[in-house]
């Protein structure tokens, strides 16, 4: 037995014929009847814009629909809700933001553009025109995030959100820890698999994350954050012996994009790879997926796991987005978009945490009494500490008490300055198992 | 700096207050200025709806508000929305109804009147009525399961949901997969820490679970089942040593409510312990946590995890749906909430799953041949066998393809009257590894 469909339409412009929008384009066709029932009218695709008119596409993309005119198509008083897929901010944000003052709610998966200076003015106008402007799809793919955020935890006080949020890092990062690969060795397979670009800055040196941690910030804790603003370090300079450190005392090494709130009004926004203990759930996110984990004040530990990326699972945020979005516009009210507050950013030298630091230095007597000495100068407590043999002297490994990022790094200067110490190694940040 | 919260007042009604309305009530004070902003209003405990006045209860519960006449509070034409945390049918199913007929929205965390015969009424009456019946914190706590479904993943065609929804079970499981606990001494532990009641029928028989199941039927697949109509079996009959088996062939044991699509309208609806491969995502769900994997057709897996229960996380749900209720009513509209349809469940012989199967025999030449037999004559497909030596002969173990439950029972039956068979061991579902 089906219910039978409405027969109202919402006609929809959709802005980007790439993976994301074909996959949408064939969704919007092969589940009509039950996308009508769910979302009160029929979702007609009224309009595709591209910037290709001759590259060949699937046959459930109506060649008719095609259009280069993207600007016209925003505009055009037949269209009712605008999907936006071409990414980055240009055009996107001038499309946008004419959808908008058309009063037409737009739905969109461009981390960019949201974490972009501008992105801010587009959340205001919509506040403004009474229209909704969505975006589950822009931070974790399929994973219904913005909206737990948005509505099932709007009441709650969150602590800190710490997310997987980037597949390719986790890809690489999972391929390190679990077959021992290097990091040129596991990113050459990231990129033959097609989950690495051939040039793969943004993905591996967090500016993907860090746009999505400002995103995350936003909906979590209502501050405004620019993607450019957020603290960030990449992985290229994680090495297999980093890893094998972490895999042997209990951790794994994982690229966490973390909002964290520090202060009545201060956030701490920031991507950096860290130090999971292994029986955290974040711990066991493997390959290309995705998770978010949220500390909140009453909920208590919660985490939402899936696919970030590929066309089908991001295709599936944009429809549950343009289902709420068609319900709203019907129904004439709004998704809940709360004004925005400027955030007071912690600047990255008062970031408390626990670190790891690995230090070569040369076996002499006295030497642990040297650079202890030191951390303590610092303020930087020791909680734990491993001698290894090493080819011209020894490795100390140490793990820090939570401790001032800024106290840490001068205890690292302090060190290199002294005989005994050969060499600074890496230094990373460990979270989840909090004293 | 802080938004200036609304004016306007939505008054709730509170029924019931145990551990989650205590927590609610706390909630809605500490964090009143926040839930203004969010919900457009501010939300004020108007009654209190209680058994015995008498009982002393937290400071932060104002006396005056106490009351034993619900049925009076509910139509108080003063409240707006009601709150409901008695639990059980009687007397929630008449406060319920009137509430609704009165045109005021109501919340639920009780799971046992959604999956009764009842339930589907009020359902429907909230339908007709245009107000909400919101039933987040009914299915597994703080996890923003329902919204989810019901809005996030609407568009989407859902294949399965497999939830650890039952945090005693889990507890118990998980003592005896992690210190070889047998199941009465991991009972005994959950019943010191308060995670079992003394009474523990509804948890370790899987009652509780049950009602979930038939809730999220619902949820996912639009279908309505009731709680008594689902296939149940508990934890009750799990040894130590099928845990063990499990864990040295790569499994854990979890108890599971499933809801699968098994024909265009037709579904399974069940719970029962399962064997699930350790590198699934519900595998490494421990103590008491709950967490529930989605599968989709574009979304792809999906998986939520938190706490299933407790005052203050069961109390987030309830707050997260009364902004939604909050938001809805004065904007004159209703979360989403499409007719249902009734199902046709799946028999319980028409299962098709992989099946663990642990045999006692006679330790003589021929033994393999004939049980092998018995299986291949009943259209039950051998994938491994292990035989272990035993005191009195040996045990064989089982894993098959997957085979109806029919055939599987057939099987079994045939096999106790073998001769050489001198004991059927336990048998039990292996999901998460599908062929």
């Amino acid at each position: 037995m089906a219910l039978a469909p409405p027969e109202r339409e919402v006609r929809v412009a959709v802005l980007g014929c790439g993976n994301v929008g074909s996959a949408l384009i064939g969704m919007l066709q092969d589940r009509a009847d039950a996308l009508a029932v769910q979302s009160g009218a029929r979702l007609v695709v009224g309009g595709i814009a591209v910037s290709d008119l001759t590259r060949p596409r699937g046959d459930h993309v109506p060649a008719e629909l095609l259009t280069t005119r993207a600007s016209d198509l925003v505009v055009d008083p037949s269209i009712d809700v605008v999907v936006e897929l071409i990414g980055g901010v240009d055009p996107t944000y001038d499309l946008v933001r004419e959808a908008l003052s058309a009063g037409k709610p737009v739905v969109t998966a461009n981390k960019a553009l949201l974490a972009s200076p501008e992105g801010v003015g587009l959340r205001t106008l919509a506040r403004q025109q009474g229209v909704d402007l969505l975006y589950e799809a822009a931070v974790a793919g399929a994973i219904p995030l913005v909206r737990a955020l948005r509505e099932s935890l709007t009441g709650e006080r969150i602590h800190r959100v710490m997310g997987i949020v980037n597949g390719t890092t986790n890809f690489i990062l999972s391929r390190m820890s679990e077959q021992g690969a290097d990091y040129a060795e596991a990113l050459a397979e990231a990129q033959s698999l097609g989950l690495a670009e051939r040039d793969p800055t943004a993905d591996v040196e967090g500016f993907d994350a860090a746009a999505k941690a400002a995103i995350l910030a936003g909906v979590a804790f209502g501050y405004d954050v620019a993607g450019a603003d957020v603290m960030r370090e990449g992985i290229t300079g994680i090495r297999a012996a980093d890893v094998d450190f972490a895999e042997r005392f209990g951790y794994v090494v994982k690229l966490l994009a973390i909002v964290e709130r520090t202060g009545d009004d201060a956030v701490s926004v920031r991507v950096h790879p860290a130090m999971v203990p292994k029986t955290h759930p974040l711990a066991g996110v493997r390959d290309a997926y995705n998770a978010v984990f949220i500390e909140g004040e009453a909920a208590g530990e919660l985490m939402l796991y899936g696919l970030g990326a590929g066309g089908r699972p991001t295709a599936s945020a944009v429809v549950g987005d343009l289902i709420d979005a068609t319900r709203n516009l019907m129904a004439g009210t709004t998704a809940p978009s709360p004004e925005r507050m400027p955030a007071r950013l912690l600047p990255q030298s008062e970031l408390q945490t626990r670190y790891y630091v690995s230090l070569d230095v040369t076996d002499r007597p006295g030497v642990l009494a040297s650079v202890a000495t030191v951390f303590g100068d610092n303020g930087v407590s020791i909680r734990s500490m491993e001698q290894e043999g090493h080819a011209d002297g020894a490795r100390l490994l140490f793990v820090t008490h939570s401790a001032g990022e800024g106290d840490v790094r001068a205890t690292l200067d302090a060190l290199a300055g002294l005989a005994v110490v050969v060499r600074v190694g890496n230094v990373m940040r460990i979270v989840g198992d909090d004293e």
